[in-house]
C-alpha cells in the first residue's frame, strides 16, 4: 500500500480536504500526518520537521509538505525524488533539507501545464483548467500530484531542473571555546533543538562535562534522566538539544526558532 | 475500502473510542478525522466545517458528525443520504447544510428501536438494550450505525422523514452599497470566513477594488500574496474570506463566529 | 489487518516517527492515535486514558503507550497480554490499570538483549546494537516491538515476570455521608473525572438527589442536558464525572488531576 504523508501549517480542517482528494484518486493510499501545527508560514521550522521525520519512512513514501506563503503566485511546484522517497511541495526551500538528508536527489519543477500533463484532468472537471482555487494548492495541486504519483511512481512526465530555491540551517562551528549554531525547532516539551550536529559536539565535549548556554550552567548528558535541572545532549535527531528536567527549556533560556546559540565549553 | 470520517467537538481521547467501535464492526474501514476541535457545542461552526469538507470526499463516504448538546435527551439520530454520500449524527441541524450542498438528499430518522433493528445487537451485549451511556452517543450510537452502514450501504431499514431540525447560515445580500452577511468560521490562521458567496461578491466587486470592513480598508484580491496588510478574497470554499498578510484577521477586526459582517463597496 | 494504537505525551511530530517505524516493519498495520496530548510525563493521566480507551478495541489490538520520564535509564520495557489485547511500554505503572481492566493478564519484561532476540535486528542496521537513541524509545524500542509482535502475536520469546511497577487510582469509598476519591482525568470540555465507580455511587445516591462538591451544590443526573449549571453523573467510562452545563467544571471547582474529591450526600 502506498504511503503518503502530510506536513502543513494548516492546523485543523484543511488537512481533511487534502486526504479526501488523495483517496478519490488513490483509494489504496495510507495517509500519515507528520504535523499540521508548524508555526504559520514558517518554512524553516517546517523544513526541519520534514527532514527529521522523513528519514524513518519506508522506500517509496511520498511526502506532501505545504508551508506556502507564496500560494497563488508564480512560484513553481516541485516533485523531488530523494534516495528512495519522494517529496512534493512548493519551490520555497521547504523540501530541500529533507531531500539532501535522504541521499542523492533529483528535482523536478512542475509548471501548471505540466500539472495537467501528469494526469490531473482526473481531478479537475475540465482538462487544462486552472486549479480550483488560488489559495489552497495543498488541496488543488500538491495532494493530487502526490496521489497520482502513488499509482505508478513515474516521474518521467516531469522536467528535471537544477534551478530551485535553496534552504539550509546555517553552519554550526566550533570556535574560541564554544560551539556556535542556531535554534531550528522547539518541540511540545519546550526542548530546544539546534543545528549543531552531535558528531561535532562529541569532538569537543564528553558526557559529564559542564557547558554554559545563555548564562545557564548545564551538564552534557546521555538522556533526560541524567540531570535534575537544565541539560544538553544529542537528541534523537542527532543534533544538540537543550532540555530542562521537569521544566521548559524554551521558557528558561528565552530562546526562539532562528535565535543564535553559543554552547561555551568549560574545560 | 469504505471511508468513514469523524467531525466532533471532543478534542482528545474520545475520538479514539469511536474508532475502536468502528473497527470492531468493520475492520476494513478507513477512518479520516475532519476535525475534533470544533468549539464545544457550537453546532453552527461544526455544520460549516462539515459542509466544506464533505464536498471533496469520494462517493459512498460516510460522515459521522457529533456536536451534540442534547445527548441523552429524546432528540433523534439521523442518517442522511446526500448526493452519493452519507451523513450520520444528531437531529439538531448539524448535518443539514452539508446535505443540501451535496445534492438531493433523503433524511432518515432513527429512534432507539430502529437503532437496534439496524443491527446494533452486533455491538451491544444484549439485544434491544439501551446504549451503554446517556452521554456518549458518538461511541454508543453514531459510530456503530456508521460502521454497520459501511458494510452494505443499505438504508431500507431506516424510516424516511421530512421532519428534522433545519439550519442555514442566513442570507447574504447586496444592499445599499454593501454586501451583508455573517461570520461562519474562523480558521487556524485567524482567517474570517463569511456566508457571502463568491458568486454574489463578483457581481459587485472586481479584483483590485477597495472595500471597507469594520472600519478597515482592504483590497479585493485573488490570493494572500496579492496584498501586504488586510485583504478580502474568495476563499477555497467559495465564500468571501478576510485575511491579514502576516497577521490575524480575527484579532484585527475583533470578529467572532455569528457576528454580522458588512463589506462596504468603495466604487 | 492488525491494529496498533499510540498513546503518548509527545504532542506533535514525534508520533509520526513511530508510525514510520511501524509501517517499515509491518506495512499492513492500521495505526490509531489514542492521544498525544497527555500532560508531559504524567503517568497517572496516561494510565487512566489508556484504561478507558483500550476497553473498546477489538481482540488482538496492540497498544503502544509512552509516557516515559525514565527513558534511557535501566527501567525495563514491558509487553503485556491482557484479555485478548496487548500492551507495550515502559515499566513505570502506565500499562497496569489498562491490563487489570482488560481481564487476566501476563506481564513480560524485555531487557535490551531480549529486544534484539525478538527480531529487532530487522530494524537496526547492526544486530544486537543498542537502540539508536537514549531518549526516544518510542521510536527505537516500543514501536518496533509492537510492529514485530503484530506479525505473529507470538509472545513466547519474551520472559514472563511477576515483578513490575504497580499503579492504581487509589481507593474510592463511602464514609460519613460522603463519597471520597480523587480526580483522575480532566477532558477537553473541562469535565472532571473521578476514580469513584458509578456502581458505588448508585448504592448511595439516586437521580435527582442533590450533592455538594467543593462547596458547590449540584444534582446527580443521567446526562448533561438534565441540569442547567454544575451537575454530577456516571460518565461514559463508568466513573463519577462532574460537569458544568455551558461552563467548565475544572475552572469552577478549581480541581486538578490527583486532587482529592469529596461528594457530600444531602439526604
Amino acid at each position: 500500500m502506498p504511503i503518503i504523508t502530510l506536513l502543513t501549517d494548516f492546523g485543523d480542517l484543511y488537512p481533511a480536504l487534502m486526504k479526501a482528494v488523495i483517496l478519490k484518486i488513490n483509494p489504496a493510499a495510507t495517509i500519515i500526518d507528520i504535523s499540521h501545527d508548524i508555526p504559520p508560514q514558517n518554512v524553516r521550522v517546517g523544513a526541519f520537521a520534514l527532514m527529521y521525520a522523513t528519514q524513518e519512512f519506508p522506500s517509496r513514501t511520498i511526502h506532501v509538505a505545504v508551508i506556502d506563503p507564496g500560494v497563488g503566485t508564480k512560484r513553481r511546484a516541485l516533485v523531488i525524488k530523494a534516495g528512495e522517497q519522494y517529496l512534493v511541495g512548493p519551490d520555497n526551500g521547504l523540501l530541500i533539507p529533507a531531500a539532501r538528508n535522504l541521499g542523492d536527489f533529483t528535482v523536478y519543477a512542475i509548471g501548471l501545464n505540466e500539472v495537467y500533463a501528469a494526469g490531473l484532468n482526473e481531478v479537475y472537471e475540465v482538462e487544462h483548467a486552472p486549479p480550483k482555487s488560488a489559495t489552497f494548492h495543498g488541496r488543488d495541486v500538491f495532494a493530487p500530484v502526490a496521489a497520482r504519483l502513488s499509482k505508478d511512481y513515474n516521474t518521467s512526465k516531469f522536467k528535471p531542473t537544477g534551478d530551485f530555491v535553496n534552504l539550509d540551517f546555517g553552519k554550526a562551528m566550533a570556535l574560541e571555546g564554544a560551539l556556535s549554531g542556531e535554534v531550528v525547532y522547539i518541540d511540545a516539551f519546550g526542548n530546544i533543538i539546534t543545528n549543531i550536529p552531535g558528531s561535532l559536539a562529541s569532538q569537543h565535549i564528553r558526557y559529564g562535562d559542564e557547558v554554559e548556554v545563555c548564562g545557564q550552567q548545564m551538564p552534557f548528558v546521555r538522556t533526560y534522566a541524567d540531570a535534575s535541572g537544565p541539560l544538553i545532549m544529542v537528541g534523537s535527531h542527532g543534533f544538540l538539544e537543550i532540555s530542562v528536567r521537569e521544566g521548559t527549556a524554551a521558557r528558561l533560556l528565552k530562546l526562539r526558532v532562528s535565535d543564535p546559540v553559543r554552547v561555551r565549553l568549560k574545560r
